[in-house]
């Protein structure tokens, strides 16, 4: 099984939803992206906490198979937390507050052991901090990276510049429009193409996921639920599933991606049955591959 | 070949788009319905235009096999005229102005040939007169009926009589959400499901459609259009292909129903790339068959 290294923020949680509610739960998008990825290979994460992040949270993520050597523990830090809710539509997260912490003085440094990864996922977080990490890493055979608005608002340049060095640019459908300042996904999708990745996978919510290459184009449908409880970490289930189920399989050709994307839509539709980690915690690979057949069945004609 | 009719306007429409504007240029449903429709079948409109309707836009339908038998034109009368335009994202038509001229008093009675139709596509308009036509029709193998939001907001209980004596429901997105009072669209689907019709079909615009039955579910992928020029009439392109094959073929099965919507999603897809009926004049059966196999390989995985 190839190496899989994953970056982002662990996190404490508080989400309100029409469906209830959580306070301080395990979050962010290391902890999901690499839980999803835990279905399909062993993936190594890199990230930082304070001392007020509970030790069973670690453990969790140990009884997945997930190596947390990377996560730096900051003694007197505070977690990153983020406090959100969501209205009836339940399509966009409204943010209450965001408290960095630990985070906001954070400087990777991989263990010796993670320098030899074959597949990188830069989850969301400072483009800087993405770059650090990737410098750090010898010879992936294929890095993903996720960004968010507020790296396109406030650090465009760096944002750019990290993107010229990956294999695949991942993104929502409207920080594509921001990025490349066309409404017309295509268009937005070729200028990303010519930044240097070879693959771009807009993510479109409940609409499904377009991966555009050079010379082709695969659309995943979504996953018709009904109901949604908690889509908090559902971009970030989709990331790691995807790049979890490459590196299991050693695979970065077109075909594998288009299989990667409709495992890391399953398993985002599986997140958002449930508040957190709920949902993750007690799924399991035969519910997964059943619902890999009815994505199959849902688009054949 | 199954008998096909299909009631809905014809229109004389000003649109306007960042790229380009059309005055008095032929529109309205049952116009794009039934052109989309000539490519696979031989449609009958019943409609009714003023007499300052320009014949050689009748011409042009009789001249794709479009029996006009039933357009009645009134005397004196004005043609409904709309005018509207779209924004940049080209996502929705904000209307100008409306007129309906010959359409406010519009009691369609049909041509005795008529009344054995197979196939029946109540395009959108006054759900009354939806009704009226579908009770002139003696043995309807298959009735598909369009709708708006504002039959939704003025004629709620006249609408949903007439989609009990439907086949399939279609809708966009934001009128199900509307009409059933949910926004989760798997919900609404659920809902109309129970007022009779067999299936619902849900148009996502540049998303894709979604057709719902008892017990199974498909989704359509939209065609990634680099180039829009005009979106106006890309329902009604879909609609009309949609129900011109299954009448063509004689089908009406959920597997005749799935390909019947991808070849709606090709040939709105074309309908998009140019003004008023401009891409649907020169559009041949080779490009549709052509883009058809483009949808298949789109969501190969």
């Amino acid at each position: 099984m190839a190496r899989l290294v994953i970056v982002g923020s662990l996190a404490l949680d508080t989400v309100k939803t029409p469906f209830g509610e959580v306070k301080d739960a395990l979050g962010g998008a290391a902890t999901f992206s690499s839980y999803a990825a835990s279905f399909f290979s062993r993936p190594s994460i890199v990230g930082v906490v304070g001392n007020d992040f509970p030790q069973q949270h670690l453990r969790l993520l140990q009884q997945r198979g997930i190596d947390v050597s990377g996560v730096a523990i900051e003694k007197g830090g505070k977690t990153f937390r983020w406090s959100g809710y969501y209205e009836y539509d339940m399509n966009e997260a409204k943010t209450v507050s965001t408290d960095l912490g630990v985070f906001a003085s954070f400087s990777p440094r991989l263990p010796d052991g993670y320098k030899a990864a074959d597949y990188v996922f830069l989850a969301n977080i400072d483009p800087e901090l993405q770059m650090q990490v990737l410098s750090q890493i010898k010879k992936p055979k294929l890095a993903l990276l996720d960004t968010m608005n507020y790296w396109i608002n406030n650090k465009r340049r760096q944002l750019l510049e990290v993107i010229g060095k990956v294999d695949i640019l991942l993104l929502n459908d409207s920080e594509a429009r921001q990025l490349f300042e066309t409404p017309n996904l295509v268009k937005a999708a070729a200028a990303a193409l010519k930044l240097g990745p070879k693959h771009i996978i807009i993510k479109k919510g409940e609409h499904g996921a377009l991966l555009f290459s050079n010379g082709s184009h695969f659309s995943a449908p979504s996953y018709p639920l009904e109901t949604i409880r908690d889509p908090t970490g559902c971009g970030d289930s989709f990331a790691g599933a995807l790049i979890g189920y490459l590196a299991g399989k050693g695979g970065s050709g077109e075909k594998d991606l288009r299989k990667a994307m409709i495992y890391g839509s399953v398993v985002a539709s599986f997140n958002a049955e449930d508040f957190g980690l709920e949902r993750m915690k007690r799924l399991t690979m035969p519910e997964i591959e059943k619902r890999y057949e009815e994505f199959e069945s849902i688009r054949k004609f």
